[in-house]
C-alpha cells in the first residue's frame, strides 16, 4: 500500500507552491444565498493558472523530485487538465515533461500542452496501452510517472484549494467537491478534518458514472465503463487505492449530479457570477441546490474545479 | 456649479458601502502580463453585486439621503446598469425607487429592475423627453432624482474600486478605466491622484462615439449623437460637467477602442481568465493591449467594468 497523505503533506505543499499558484478568491453571491437559504462560500479554481486547481498538485509532486528526477523529467498521461498542469509545472521548475495523448485528443489541448514545453507522444487509444507506455516512457529514460491523482503528494497539493477556502470563509458546516478520480476529494477532506472538523465533506459525481458512490457505499473500489457525461473531467472509471482510503474514513457521503442540473449550475454561474466554469466544475454546486432543505442556515463550501471548456461549446452548452 | 466631490468623498463612500457592496477581487493573469511585457492588475467589478460598478455610485448616493428623502424615494432614468442599481440599493436601504425606462428596453433589464423591487415607469423614446419625465415625477412626488454620472455622492461611490485597486496591488504607473460619462473615469482619478500620485490616469471610450476625447481636447464639453457601438454602457452623448471638471484636471489621457478590439479583449477574458466581461467592461483592457509599447516594465490597473451581457449575445460575439 502507497503512503496515506496526511494535513500536514498539505501545510507543506500550500508553502511549496505558494510562490508559484494563484490564491484564488472566494466569491459569494447573494442570489444562490436567498436561493439556497443559507451562506455559500465559492471556491474558484476555474481562475487558478492554467484554469483548474490541477495545477496545485501537479506543481506541488514536482517540486518533491530530488536532482536526478529533476533532470530526467517527469512523465503523465492524460488528455485534460493534468496534463497541462505537468506541463506548465515542469516549465517553471526547469525540467523535461513528456505527455502522453491519444491521437484523437482536441487539437486545443496538444497545442496547450507543446505550448507549456511538454513533448507531447500520441498513442491510438484503440490499439494501445497508455498505462504501458507511460511506463515503458518511465522505465527507458529514468523518467518519474506523476499520475493524475493516486499519489500522495499530488492529493497534498490538490488539498490546499480547501485549505484556503476555510482560513478564508471562516468555519464551515458543509463542503461540496467535484469527483472523478478523487485527488480533490480526499485532499479537501484531509484539509476539512483539520480545519473544520464538524464540516460534512461531500464529494459528487456525475450521475452517468457513479463510481466512486458505488465505491463508497459497497467499502470496495468499483470499476465501470467511461460514462457518458458533459463532465470530461470526471469520467474516470475508479477511484485510486489512496483517494479511496481517505474517502472512506474522511468523506460523509458520495452524490450525484445530472448533465441537466450542470447546464443550470453553468447558466447560473455565467449570468449570475459572470465566470465560466466547465461541466466538471458544476458538480459541487449542482447537488447543493438539490440538497436545500437539508442546508439551510448553514454555512457552505463549494469547490469549483475549473474553467477549461472549449468557448464554443461553452456557448452551445448555456445559450442553446 | 454644482460641488466637485474630493478625495475625502471617496473615503468617506467607501466607509458607506462597505456594509453592502462585494470588495470585489484583483486578478492577474500570466498570459496578459507576458504578452504585454507589464503586471497587468484586474479590478474585477463585473463581480460586483447586480453585476457591475454602478451599484457603488448608487448605495452611495441614497445613503447620503435624509429622513425625508428616504420616505419619498428616488427617481432614476436610465435602462442599464444604473437602474439595476439604484433600484437594488433603494431596496437594501428600505426606501421607495422609481425607475424611467424606454418602452422598448429589453424584457430582461425590466424584469431584473422590478424583481429589485423597483417600479418601472416606461416611456416612448421617440416621442417622450424621459428627463422631463423624470423631474415631474422628483417635482410632483418629492422624489429625488439621482443622475447615472453627474452626481458627487455617484462619482465619489465609483471611487471607491480604484481606491480599493490600488490598496490591494500597490502603487501603478497606469490606470485604465471605461470611460461613458465619466462617473466611473472621474472617482478613479480623485482617489489615483490621493493614492498614487504618479499613477497616469487614462480614460478609455469606444471610437465610435469619442465625445469625451474630443471634450478633453478641446477643453469645453462636446455634445455628439449616440455612437453605435457594442459598448452599450459607454453610448453616452456627453461627458457632465461634473465629471468633465475633473477629467480635464485629474486625467492624463482619453483613448478609444474599436468594436473589433472589444470583441478580442472579451475573448481573452473568456478564455484565459474565465469570466464574463460586458463590451463596456472591455475597454480598459483593449487600450492598454494596444499601448503594449509605452508600458514596458510597468504596474498597470485596468479596471473591468461589469459583466451585464445577456448571455446569447455574449456567446454570438465571443463564439461567433
Amino acid at each position: 500500500m502507497p503512503r496515506i497523505p496526511t494535513y500536514d503533506d498539505v501545510a507543506a505543499a500550500a508553502a511549496r507552491i505558494a510562490p508559484a499558484a494563484h490564491r484564488t478568491p472566494v466569491l459569494t453571491s447573494r442570489t444562490a444565498d436567498e436561493e439556497a437559504g443559507a451562506s455559500l462560500f465559492f471556491k474558484c479554481e476555474n481562475f487558478q493558472r492554467m484554469g483548474a486547481f490541477k495545477f496545485r498538485g501537479a506543481y506541488n509532486a514536482l517540486s518533491c523530485f530530488d536532482s536526478g528526477q529533476r533532470k530526467a523529467g517527469v512523465v503523465a498521461f492524460s488528455s485534460g487538465n493534468h496534463a497541462q498542469a505537468v506541463a506548465l509545472s515542469a516549465r517553471l521548475l526547469g525540467m523535461p515533461a513528456t505527455i502522453v495523448m491519444p491521437h484523437d485528443a482536441p487539437a486545443a489541448k496538444v497545442a496547450a500542452t507543446r505550448g507549456y514545453g511538454g513533448t507531447v507522444v500520441v498513442y491510438d487509444r484503440y490499439k494501445e496501452d497508455r498505462e504501458a507506455i507511460g511506463r515503458r516512457l518511465a522505465e527507458e529514460g529514468g523518467l518519474t510517472l506523476i499520475p493524475p491523482f493516486d499519489h500522495p503528494d499530488v492529493i497534498a497539493g490538490q488539498g490546499t484549494a480547501a485549505k484556503e477556502l476555510i482560513e478564508e470563509a471562516g468555519p464551515l458546516d458543509a463542503l461540496f467537491v467535484c469527483l472523478g478520480g478523487g485527488g480533490l476529494l480526499s485532499g479537501s477532506a484531509l484539509a476539512a478534518r483539520a480545519l473544520a472538523p464538524g464540516c460534512k465533506v461531500y464529494g459528487v459525481e456525475p450521475e452517468a458514472g457513479n463510481d466512486g458512490q458505488q465505491a463508497f457505499r459497497a467499502g470496495h473500489l468499483v470499476h465501470i465503463e467511461v460514462p457518458k457525461t458533459i463532465a470530461d473531467g470526471a469520467q474516470t472509471q475508479s477511484l485510486g487505492k489512496i483517494t479511496f482510503e481517505i474517502i472512506r474514513r474522511d468523506v460523509d457521503d458520495v452524490f450525484t449530479a445530472s448533465d441537466a442540473e450542470l447546464v443550470e449550475a453553468m447558466r447560473f454561474f455565467a449570468t449570475r457570477m459572470k465566470m465560466i466554469v466547465e461541466p466538471t466544475g458544476c458538480l459541487g454546486f449542482a447537488a447543493a441546490r438539490r440538497m436545500k432543505n437539508e442546508l439551510k442556515g448553514q454555512r457552505v463550501g463549494v469547490l469549483i474545479s475549473g474553467g477549461n471548456v472549449d468557448l464554443a461549446r461553452f456557448a452551445a452548452l448555456v445559450a442553446g
